[in-house]
């Protein structure tokens, strides 16, 4: 059996010691790290190309190996992103409230680190240095347990980031890998509570939800997303063709990719075909309810109960006509994975109860739910997005890798 | 098996139309619900005697009997402690933070309620009615699971706020018990997670590891404090021995009473004789590593490493010398629960050091380590202390009781 208490200990002696770093220091850290991707290229994509010939003689499909490949201007491009943090705030050490309390003592209530994230990933090598330079950044130490399709590239890289980080004040043991694939380690690090603070999924469904299930360290649940559009009586119907074009179709694979299109009853005659015309240069396969299907035909797929749950990440969508807003509500409330959804609509009252009632993520009004992303947000980087409520909500950044303590003050006060 | 999918589905429901409710009327609820109390007061005092009287034919102890009773002062107390959560802020619907981004769109960052709300406790009925008013304010429906010793009482205290909410804009449903209190049913409410958003454990150590071990549902966990004081070179004596003495001995019973006392080598031989001669007015045992038995004699018993673990919760205290601020911290680092910590000194450095490498929830200069309570900290009303580091910190009010989501207006725009 893997030794992953052994890592445990490290991890925690490092993200101690990370603790105290200034921001000078950490961001001199992940300058080091960039640097050291970048000049470590050929030994780096040697080691892709191990995990690649693996895959190709597994039979890994195409779009999966691509997502595995490294090369130069990937690994620029890795570095660079890691270089962008160093422009952005540290999020450790703000004051976020405080005052003087009646008796004396003086409350301020501090952010601080998580302390050590455990990080689940599949098959892409590129979240391995994403992962680690925002822990980094936000004062955590992390230990990386990546797909084991990727395992000799992933062992490159952390090796290329603890080797950059030892010439630094931040310990090389702040960003630690389990060598160890198997699903055995894997789950034994999901009940690693004694070092580990929290456990961050990266993944499809399966892979959240196995973590979900296992876990008894913290989780922050991330990603899957079922998302809606609700077209409206009153919505500017070219607005709303643009809206659902481009949720459906800029990047499906995504999870803030639209899945479900609710259409108003009253304008459903005239939008459906508008719709289905836009999406049909794309080649995207409706599958629609009984009304959908009288609109625009019997080459639509009729829409199982089951589509409705489904991400399809894939050029599919589910369609329903609606009677109004509250059926649409009631509709989200019922299939959605409580990631993003949008309503077009001109209506200012059916806007007001969209917004106030969906309880997802993020609720938009007249505007794509591809925006929900940490970069489109404004938060400078992410490393994933939250569909629980706990803790972090929607996309989450430096700022939600950080917890808080109080440091109180006094002059000898007993209660 | 008791049905707890019919449960969740009325909570969830409960939960969206609670959301929707003003503050006025979140507000009126509270009151019927105080009004209730104190008007029922002889039907739940004879439930309570049930309970008793169960309690006393299985032999519970003083103690406990004690903290299962009701009387007509305890449930006039526990209506006050309603009443004062109307002139509490309403949690639900503050703007976080908010902005326009360069392509347009306006971000909000707004708290919504969690939804609902799993209390787990034990056998003290006065929690089943904070914790539901609680939830009550914040916006959340709560799914409450008593302990079997206390079941009558919960019945007929739940019945009592579900009339009083009958008549008000919160469904009655806002408020739900589990009827049935087998360990089965238990362990189902902790991986009810279509239906349950977050689980609030509130106990002693043994039903807190079972909660974290089982459940699915996101947790938080609460309550558990083994809290240090460090006495340092340079403290006031004085000061110490008062700061000890309340930490101590004001509520043994309580999570944020002193368990270990940590003294520097340099005043041990003048601080322990202090401390014990304060201490043993109270008959507190102390429990001693060699040093500190070396001082004050061999009456004092051996403390052993399980001792330094131990959140004692009674008339105890382990003490250890130590050879400074450093050792201090190490000894926290590894014997903490994370709870509360104080030191006393006159050192600035020293009191840098201790607040900034600490890893607990309150961190403490030179004030007892007993303010760590919601009402003390200015919160209004806590539902419990937590001890993790997702979501919230320390004392736990109305505020550690939302989530947040973000709501995106446009004007057509897309990626």
């Amino acid at each position: 059996m893997y030794d992953l208490t052994a890592l445990g200990i490290r991890a925690k002696q490092a993200a101690a010691a990370l603790s105290q770093c200034s921001s000078a220091e950490k961001d001199a850290a992940l300058l080091a790290i960039a640097d050291a991707l970048q000049a470590n290229v050929s030994q780096i994509l040697k080691a892709n190309q191990k995990d690649l010939d693996a895959a190709q003689a597994n039979g890994m499909s195409k779009a999966m190996q691509d997502r595995l490949r490294l090369s130069r201007e990937r690994i620029d491009g890795i570095a660079n992103a890691v270089r962008e943090l160093v422009s952005l705030p540290d999020p450790v050490g703000l004051v976020l409230e405080g005052g003087r309390r009646p008796n004396g003592i003086s409350i301020t209530k501090v952010t601080v680190p998580l302390g050590v994230v455990g990080i689940i990933f599949e098959s892409r090598p590129n979240v391995t240095v994403d992962c680690a330079a925002l822990c980094l950044k936000s004062g955590n130490a992390c230990i990386l347990r990546g797909g084991k399709e990727a395992i000799h590239s992933n062992l490159v890289l952390t090796q290329v980031m603890q080797q950059a980080l030892a010439g630094t004040a931040v310990p090389a043991d702040a960003v630690l890998l389990v060598e160890d694939t198997s699903r055995e380690t894997a789950t034994a690090l999901m009940k690693l509570n004694q070092y580990v603070d929290v456990l961050i999924p990266r993944g499809g469904a399966g892979l959240i939800q196995a973590v979900v299930q296992n876990a008894t360290v913290p989780v922050i649940e991330t990603g899957v997303g079922n998302c809606h559009a609700f077209v409206d009586q009153s919505a500017d119907l070219e607005m709303a063709v643009r809206i659902v074009e481009n949720g459906k179709t800029q990047r499906p694979s995504v999870c803030n990719a639209l899945e479900t299109l609710l259409v108003h009853r009253e304008i459903a005659n005239t939008f459906l075909p508008l719709v289905k015309a836009r999406l049909d240069q794309h080649n995207v396969e409706l599958r629609g309810c009984p009304k959908t299907r009288e609109i625009l035909g019997d080459r639509v797929v009729p829409a199982t109960e089951e589509d409705y749950y489904t991400e399809f990440l894939d050029y599919i969508l589910a369609v329903k006509v609606v009677a109004d807003v509250d059926e649409a509500i009631a509709h989200i409330a019922r299939y959605s994975s409580h990631h993003s959804e949008v309503i077009i609509t001109n209506n200012l009252e059916n806007s007001r109860k969209f917004t106030s009632m969906v309880d997802s993520a993020a609720v938009y009004v007249n505007a794509s739910t591809r925006f929900t992303d940490g970069g489109e947000f404004g938060l400078g980087a992410e490393i994933g997005i939250s569909t629980q409520k706990l803790h972090a909500r929607g996309p989450m950044g430096l700022r939600e890798l950080v917890s808080y303590k109080y440091i109180i003050s006094g002059n000898g006060q007993i209660r």
